[in-house]
């Protein structure tokens, strides 16, 4: 037998598998299991009928580019089309600083391989979408935590933190986050905060990672599009990358993404892109492009919106008539996640278990967490289970919570 | 104005785009252009009609994941496919070992980010393929390049190498190899030397990439599938790495690849896929999946191994009758790639601007040594353009070669 671990680069030997990833792995395959876990949108609000004719009418074969190798940066087209979405967001930007990508996963992992050298810091929140913790940390970059409140990012921690690891002769290269209905937390940062950001970056002469795939998914009923204007729009210098998606709005199976950075940062991401992929899949961006043309994403936004934001209300009015004594969370005014507060002495890393033996499962706090924090909170996805499920999954959790709380704290096999 | 230097990476700023790409990038668009350049599969022979009913029954909407976040390791119907595929090559691998990935291009990314560190050392032929080249690269590895034979790899200079790398104090990781039609040389690596090539890395050491995206594209007049057996195939002791494409048998435009590797390797792949893309788009894999299992891949091999083998023939009598005293080249026995040796005061990286200017061209040969060598070599691909435009654009090669031996060589602006 051979010995691999001789042969792993020190990132790869640093890289470990998540255990709550793979218990949510086995979980899915539990018959009858509800899942509050994966943030993805629905099926059920794929423009499916469209995209079926769209697809024929791109596979009929008049236009070879449509399964051809073709520009690193992107479909001509699709690249246009961004720039015509980040002007309604009030971005401008030009040609050569757009990219497509598979995925904004992706994107942030192009990020790590421009910006990020091992031991440099990278600045991100407490919590903090798991997918960039993973990415940054495959680097071999150091992550450390910004605390949050109610409007975003705690503005005078991070100053504090900033002070700190430069005192302590580190180096800051970026602070990444999620402005708009935040993964984990759902958090809307405020219109105030965005600006100080801005200050604050020419300030500090830092970069910001503005990573934005709800954004165009407020609920209607508790925020406005004018609450999401993107970090980027009142960005003059030149301070922030900001990456979205076609993920959450038209659908993931088609790993379509883009950024926008400043040209040189672009130019730079593109050569990692080259040797990454090449290309985003052909076909994929040409379904997307057209989706666009025929106005089918701006036109079912409002649907969307109406949609996810029903489900949440359903999740909200069950866990207040169950749980409403026990657990606190911040409204979500958009996207997909629920994040949940328990009483301190739970730990939802051990309940999980018993969560999955009562066929319900979420994501344990921790895994957000780059300082260990977390124990007491999970995070509940309401965008993919239908409203039924979702009063049911909320009995099965209360179930579990409560026998928790109660003390039945035996292991449990799954 | 921000000076993003101090931003980069030392990663970053080590990479550099290739003045070649670029000048190829801009010929594109001169108008009646013919372009050996890319290793493009011709549209003229991608199943259009079947990617477009597939396409349709996948987008009725019955099944979700079609659009849907999926396993980072692929579609568990493709992954049972590529086991299949990879048993009708004679290598027996478990389903643990595979990963499907945003092409192969991805597969090499993740190899280097899993075996390789700054300083590391990866073996390569010289020549090789430039998408590897610049992968690794993008680690900081040092690549080290390897003499080619006729038959393929010298392992005589292999040994030299390793010996004198080793003597330097230098970590050596693997050795990377395209072993069927090589991409640049088109050269087939005998079957001897593949068993050799096992025996070396045993007693070596070391892991073997094998990188196999044109095996079933030989030529019926000049090799067998039995030539093109893998080196995987033969390896009891889990020392290679293979991965192999759908890209030059079905479409590049999909993006779908596929590797097989040691259950420890493959799961350090899949962890910075994760971080990388996530998963390879959801649609693509249903769309390959799909043409597998109805038999359009399978069964249109014989006609694709014609289809390019005419091409190369009509591309070998063109160079033979116009070239036939100036210029020598393996015959390719399979895949894109023509090497055109020119005599040795020629240089193919000045020639380009001429040709460019003939409208015609191809890859000059140094893009694909690590050593500085190649300034009289040539890439012809003759895989995309029609046989009308193989004989056309020879002539205008011609024209450019005899011009450049008759020393015009004054500086041409394009």
């Amino acid at each position: 037998m051979i010995d691999y671990e001789r042969f792993f680069s020190i990132a790869a030997l640093r890289s470990q598998g998540s255990a709550i990833r793979k218990m949510g792995v086995m979980a899915v395959r539990v018959p009858d299991m509800i899942s509050f876990a994966p943030g993805y949108p629905d099926p059920a609000v794929y423009a499916w009928d469209e995209f079926r004719e769209i697809a024929s009418e791109l596979l009929s074969g008049r236009d070879g580019s449509v399964l051809q190798y073709g520009p690193t940066r992107g479909h001509k087209d699709l690249v246009e089309a961004c720039l015509e979405i980040l002007a309604s967001r009030g971005i401008k930007a030009a040609t050569e600083q757009v990219l497509v990508t598979t995925g904004s996963q992706q994107g942030i992992d192009l990020i790590g391989r421009v910006l990020l050298n091992p031991g440099d810091v990278v600045l991100v929140e407490l919590p903090a979408y798991t997918g960039a913790i993973s990415a940054f940390k495959n680097t071999g970059a150091t992550l450390v935590g910004v605390r949050q409140e109610p409007s975003g990012i705690d503005i005078e921690d991070l100053e504090r933190v900033v002070a700190r690891e430069r005192a302590a002769g580190r180096t800051i290269r970026c602070l990444y986050l999620v402005p708009n209905f935040q993964n984990p937390t759902g958090l809307l940062l405020s219109l105030e905060k965005r600006k100080r950001l801005l200050e604050w970056a020419s300030r500090t002469d830092l970069l910001i990672v503005e990573d934005d795939p709800y954004g165009a998914l407020y609920f209607e009923d508790t925020a406005t599009a004018a609450d999401t204007r993107p970090i980027k729009a009142d960005d003059e210098e030149g301070r922030v990358v900001y990456l979205s998606s076609f993920s959450k709005t038209l659908a993931p199976g088609f790993r379509v993404a883009w950024m926008v950075a400043p040209d040189a940062i672009a130019s730079k991401l593109d050569l990692f892109k080259q040797t990454q992929d090449l290309m985003t899949p052909a076909l994929d961006q040409h379904i997307i492009y057209e989706a666009y043309r025929k106005g089918i994403l701006t036109s079912r936004l409002p649907m969307l919106r109406k949609f996810y934001q029903e489900k949440r209300t359903v999740m909200q009015e069950q866990l207040r008539a169950h749980l409403g004594d026990l657990i606190t969370w911040p409204e979500p005014k958009g996207g997909f996640f629920l994040w949940a507060t328990l009483p301190a002495r739970c730990s939802t890393d051990e309940m999980l278990p018993r969560a999955i033996q009562q066929r319900v499962i979420y994501v344990a706090g921790s895994a957000f967490f780059v300082d260990g924090a977390g124990g007491n909170v999970l995070r509940l996805s309401f965008s993919l289970p239908s409203k039924e499920k979702i009063v049911e999954g909320v009995q099965r959790l209360t179930r579990v919570l409560k026998e928790e709380l109660a003390g039945h704290k035996a292991p449990v096999e799954i």
